[in-house]
């Protein structure tokens, strides 16, 4: 490792999951820090993350991991930031920069601000990358490359501090954009928080069918049951929190999809193929914005592994 | 070619888009056919189509693409079935087997089933793959490859025409199952179809909000919306027809898919984590069975060009 790189002395981990290892395997790739410590509750994570090496040192609190590091990033779910806050404030070093990665912001800034003195820089962050994986033997360092990150800071927030954690989620390959926390939550409302939303819906509606069995689900999945599939498997308490905390933006964007489906039910009962065709036609240039903004490939994906690339001449 | 895969002299594709470009590049791989000949309602296709190869001939029209045909496949639109079966009717050669792969059965059923005579084998087929691309440059030979296609002769169907049909389809790499039309129809619209309309929904949802800018949904679709636009990019024309003609089961399926939701929603209100997480936790285990049925991988792929498939020594 080089100086070339370096940001920060001393980089804390609250949290090893996916987003944690994936962060801890960065800064070692690009020498980002000289130091990386880290804590997870469970001794499992913490066992698996010290054996990996994607940190330097594995601490048994979050307290002890904090103590001295010039960035501390917490990433775990919503709900255990504000003990995580109250327990690390008193050992953060002054001057340090408090950050987490958290999928809603205005929750995660009642939960931490109050807890922190005025000579720490929190400033709110999120990561807009992630998979269906979690666990810390699932992170690698590239997560982040060609995705945004977003940072929230609060009104009045040091600009040096804010350029200093731009300058790191630059570094980890993310472009960065900041806005308000509250702008933030509406965009991943629509974004994120809805696609999981109905992502969780329609699988539920698809186990509990009679006529149709759920191994007849499961084989015919191909046909786009699927795609859905993917993001109905992320992490369980993320997901309950982000619903949890979330609440007031995620309703608002689940009554105007409840509005447009049943605008569509109504085409489908009323057999009005113009309207269902204008739909879908405009639908696809969305998707055509997707592609040219480089946040997914046009490569057809149907079979994920890939077979037409493979030789098949064995049959 | 060599005559060892061969199953049939001479085979008639009508409509030679995604679907039709790759059954006929299949046929040509693993040598099924002495002879593809093809028809398209559009000239271009036909052009296209006569460049890339993947058929013999091209035909100016259904009727003399299906002349001395054994197996004649439509693979058009379910909206122009009954019209193509009414113009190769006269000229279809007897005992000739006559399938399509339209995605719903009970109404291409009715619309072809009228106008063919007894002494043709009319054998409905519905190959579960796809991609959200169209048109004759789209197709490759593999793209049926461990997918599933399924059959539904009505009741009195000939036995060896349906294991014909069926060795076909193996011969593409697939495997078969035979249902009746209404029961695929079932299967379709909980697997499929719903999923597609509900991606069409939200897409529009999307579109249409005033706080929260178009490029910002694309910006940020990593975060779960890009996987729904995907299946909404595909081809408008044919799942028009598909909402049109499977009404019955879509709004069934539909309505259950509401209540679901509306459940959810209530959760969320009341901020119900309990719920949630049971919810959330069944979703992984479903996830779980279809990459255990081999009908996706459980490889990350949020990043789509699989960083994580790279080596990471130097970290």
């Amino acid at each position: 490792m080089t100086d070339e790189g370096k940001l920060f002395d001393r980089v804390c981990l609250i949290g090893l999951g996916l987003i944690g290892s994936s962060i801890g395997a960065g800064i070692h790739k690009w020498g980002l820090a000289d130091h990386v410590s880290g804590y997870a509750r469970s001794q499992e994570t913490r066992q698996t993350a010290a054996k990996i090496g994607f940190i330097d040192s594995v601490h048994e609190s979050a307290a002890e991991a904090a103590v001295d590091a010039d960035l501390v990033i917490i990433c775990a779910p919503i709900g255990a930031m504000e003990a995580i806050a109250k327990e690390i404030a008193p050992v953060l070093k002054p001057g340090c920069i408090l950050s987490d990665v958290g999928s809603v912001k205005k929750a995660v800034i009642a939960a931490i601000a109050p807890h922190i003195s005025d000579n720490i820089y929190f400033i709110p962050g999120h990561p807009i990358a992630g998979s269906e994986k979690s666990g810390p033997d699932s992170g690698y360092p590239e997560l982040f490359v060609d995705r945004w990150c977003i940072l929230t800071p609060v009104e009045g927030t040091d600009k040096i501090a804010v350029e200093k954690l731009r300058k790191f989620w630059l570094a980890l390959g993310s472009s960065v954009e900041i806005m308000t926390p509250s702008h933030h939550d509406s965009v991943l409302a629509i974004t994120s928080h809805l696609p999981h939303l109905i992502a969780y819906s329609i699988v539920s509606t698809a186990s509990d069918l009679e006529d149709v069995t759920r191994s007849e689900v499961i084989k015919f999945s191909a046909g786009g049951f699927r795609d859905f599939t993917r993001i109905a498997a992320s992490d369980p308490t993320m997901w309950r929190d982000v619903f949890l905390t979330n609440k007031e933006a995620v309703l608002e964007m689940l009554g105007r999809f409840s509005e447009d489906l049943s605008a569509l039910q109504r085409s489908i009962r009323w057999g009005d193929g113009d309207a269902l065709f204008d739909l879908f036609t405009r639908s696809k240039e969305t998707r055509q914005g997707i592609i040219e903004a480089g946040q997914d490939t046009a490569e057809a994906d149907f079979g994920r592994d890939h077979a037409s690339d493979k030789p098949v001449e064995d049959q």
